[in-house]
């Protein structure tokens, strides 16, 4: 059975750690934080540590921290030719000390502090130098999902891109959404189905297609409306508002605004 | 029981007669479309005319036409006194000739042609001038939805602009993530369980708190790294996505690109 031990103690430790311990494939040995006191609370269920010199020899060693992090902490690892992945979307796999054995194990997913996660759905996106490590990481990324991809640096570094775009960026236009609900007494209940159906629609039609709307249509009219209400409602997002209808006026051969 | 006649043959009229022709409540009297061939196939299942003196006297009439002719379409009705709703996001109640009794029954909800949709989970937001009308667009919206909202002109306003921004514009991003999925050789699907569950997450925690992303960190090395990574393979969106983390970074406290 593979060993793996856990390096930091964020979010996306926390929820690869819950993902592992409660899967039967895998043995988790250590978890290590630089400051033991978040992770304490887990010292029943995983061997919790805040010393690199405590680090057992496992099989694979995943380094979940902060992206400026993972170059300089994998120095200080203080072993060699180990099996060692970062979990970034936009990391090269070589920013990891080349003392190890490099890879990567990219959840492509929102995990969200106190929100569960079922992992069993979320793309692992899978990066090695040598094809036996690939099968170790593949490996591990079985024991929790049903969706591996592997997929090198380049490429994950666009995943990442296209990640912030459907995610980041489209959770900033619900804000925006939620935002005009409250300013006119309205739920934002009510934009919840429209909500879910976009997501959705996307499944069965390529997006270019899905598209609707005044700018898809060209419907001047309606576009000046709605910057004029904007105005007067919520100023800071008229240019959003313009650059937007541009981008899609210009990608389905419209006019400019 | 409701008798209704549904007048126009486009997108949401389809869907209308269709969800209307389900319900064993409303009795679905006639569908006029301009041009009778659009509709024709639906004659078995109800009086299709494309003449508006063949129009019977019905409890209600639902116009469901192109905002722009809205107005003009209602005055050439050659009745007066009776309850006719358009179903039109952003235009107002009063763009319907006043000879008529007014309202308004607007689905807040994406309609695709060709895709079937289950009206259930549709918000239908209902305006009238009387009381009792409103009770009749109640009644008729009971018998499809389980989502009804009393939503005045303004308000529906603010609504429509609010569907554009998450559902428009969301899904305008979402076709920028499949072009950079495709321009890498990866598939679209990877994205696929993001989008779903930024969808969901919303349900569980307001936008706002749902926040995560290099804009929403003030990651400026990151974002440094996508616009280049844009300029060389998608420059044509390098001004919306610095638009959106601007205001990403204006919408949480941090400082401006």
């Amino acid at each position: 059975m593979l060993t793996l031990s856990i390096l930091g103690a964020g979010n996306v430790a926390t929820h690869l750690f819950e993902a592992f311990s409660s899967s039967q494939d895998i043995r988790l040995l250590q978890w290590f934080g630089r400051d033991k006191k978040h992770i304490e609370k887990y010292k029943d269920k995983v061997d919790v540590t805040e010393e690199l010199s405590d680090l057992k020899p496992a099989d694979v060693y995943i380094v979940a921290i902060s992206d400026d992090a993972i170059g300089p902490f994998s120095e200080t690892l203080p072993f060699k030719n180990s099996l060692v992945a970062h979990t970034s979307g936009s990391v090269d796999i070589n920013a990891l000390d080349s003392k190890h054995r490099r890879g990567v194990f990219y959840p492509l997913q929102t995990l969200s502090r106190g929100k569960k996660t079922d992992f069993n759905n979320i793309p692992l996106c899978l990066e090695a130098e040598k094809k036996e490590d690939l099968d170790t990481l593949k490996t591990l990324a079985e024991a929790i999902s049903q969706k591996i991809y592997e997929v090198n640096s380049e490429q994950r570094r666009s995943m990442h891109l296209a990640a912030v775009f459907v995610n980041n960026f489209v959770n900033h236009l619900y804000q925006i959404g939620s935002d005009i609900c409250h300013f006119n007494d309205l739920s934002f209940e009510i934009l919840q189905p429209l909500i879910e159906e976009t997501s959705k629609k996307i499944k069965e039609l390529p997006p270019y297609e899905a598209q609707t709307g005044p700018a898809k249509r060209g419907d001047a009219k309606t576009i000046e409306k709605q910057l004029y209400m904007l105005e007067n409602s919520f100023p800071q997002y008229t240019e959003l508002y313009k650059t937007l209808t541009s981008s899609i006026l210009s990608a389905h051969g419209g006019k400019k605004l």
